[in-house]
């Protein structure tokens, strides 16, 4: 797993616990700008696994809202430090379409190429509630609860990012099938 | 001058009619993701150097808002796109502080290095008017006109662009010094 997140790093060694083992190996990839968090985890792959030269993954999450056509999509993270969850639900006073949804893309690269595993969460922007989680969790419901009212352990079986590792996971098992 | 934009060639051309022959390539240039436009513009003159082995220039421009700790920043682009001046002002209801910038930043590349030349126009965030320009131009306001009541002609020697011109071109007329 390469990234410079170690708690992302530990998520998702014990998601893969007793499979296989997962290193850590903190390594900054230059991120190229994209509208598909697809596209940026391939990229980020491919770099990586030049440096590293070994079976690798790398993640990248968008937070994409319907009423602002995508807004913040990849650019999730800076959007949050610049603005926040007050200035998110500032941009949808007076929007009725309140639906958003995290996607997480995996990237698994080996010498035989990179293949991207895609997993999708949909909920609605609702006012914050909740302390577990970061980012936008306290804004977004999903099912009846706030990201932030749903204890980490639950929400990490459930996730966007959950998904995307349940594909890579299938794939592996069935003894990475070509197509 | 590398850029996948023909007008944007065009004013540059314009501007160094008579001292350089510019030349227009057409190349789309892999942008990495920095919160610096310095940095940008200095990763794609390196990209497009690696692939058209003469010297050019590229650019990149952020527009930073102070109120919204520099949003959108490099994303300048992205943001308008997707939030228009309708979302902007919509996040400034109630700010105080309307000052804001646009930073330009050229980098010249050839065989012996890149070197970044910075441009920067400062203004405030006003209610639309005008009809020149294209993007922010409406509400950005620079000494009494907003950028869209302002002549393109005007405008391109007074702007952001122009003023990162000047120093590029000051530059080359001091024969490229190294320090």
């Amino acid at each position: 797993m390469v990234t410079s997140n170690s708690h992302k790093a530990e998520e998702i060694r014990s998601y893969f616990e007793g499979l296989i083992d997962v290193e850590h190996v903190c390594l900054e990839c230059p991120e190229y700008r994209h509208d598909d968090v697809g596209e940026i985890a391939r990229n980020k792959a491919s770099y990586a696994f030049s440096q590293v030269k070994k079976p690798l993954i790398v993640d990248d999450t968008a937070f994409c809202i319907d009423a602002l056509s995508g807004f913040p999509g990849p650019y999730a993270a800076y959007v949050f430090q610049k603005l926040g969850n007050k200035g998110i639900l500032k941009l949808m006073e007076g929007e009725e379409n309140k639906s958003a949804h995290f996607e997480t893309a995996i990237a698994y690269a080996d010498s035989s190429g990179i293949r991207v595993f895609h997993g999708i969460m949909s909920g609605t922007l609702v006012e914050p509630r909740g302390r577990e989680g970061f980012g936008y969790d306290p804004i977004f419901e999903y099912q009846g609860k706030t990201l932030a009212e749903i204890p980490i352990i639950e929400k990490s079986r459930i996730s966007h990012r959950a998904m995307a590792l349940a594909n890579l996971r299938t794939w592996i098992m069935a003894g990475r099938p070509v197509n």
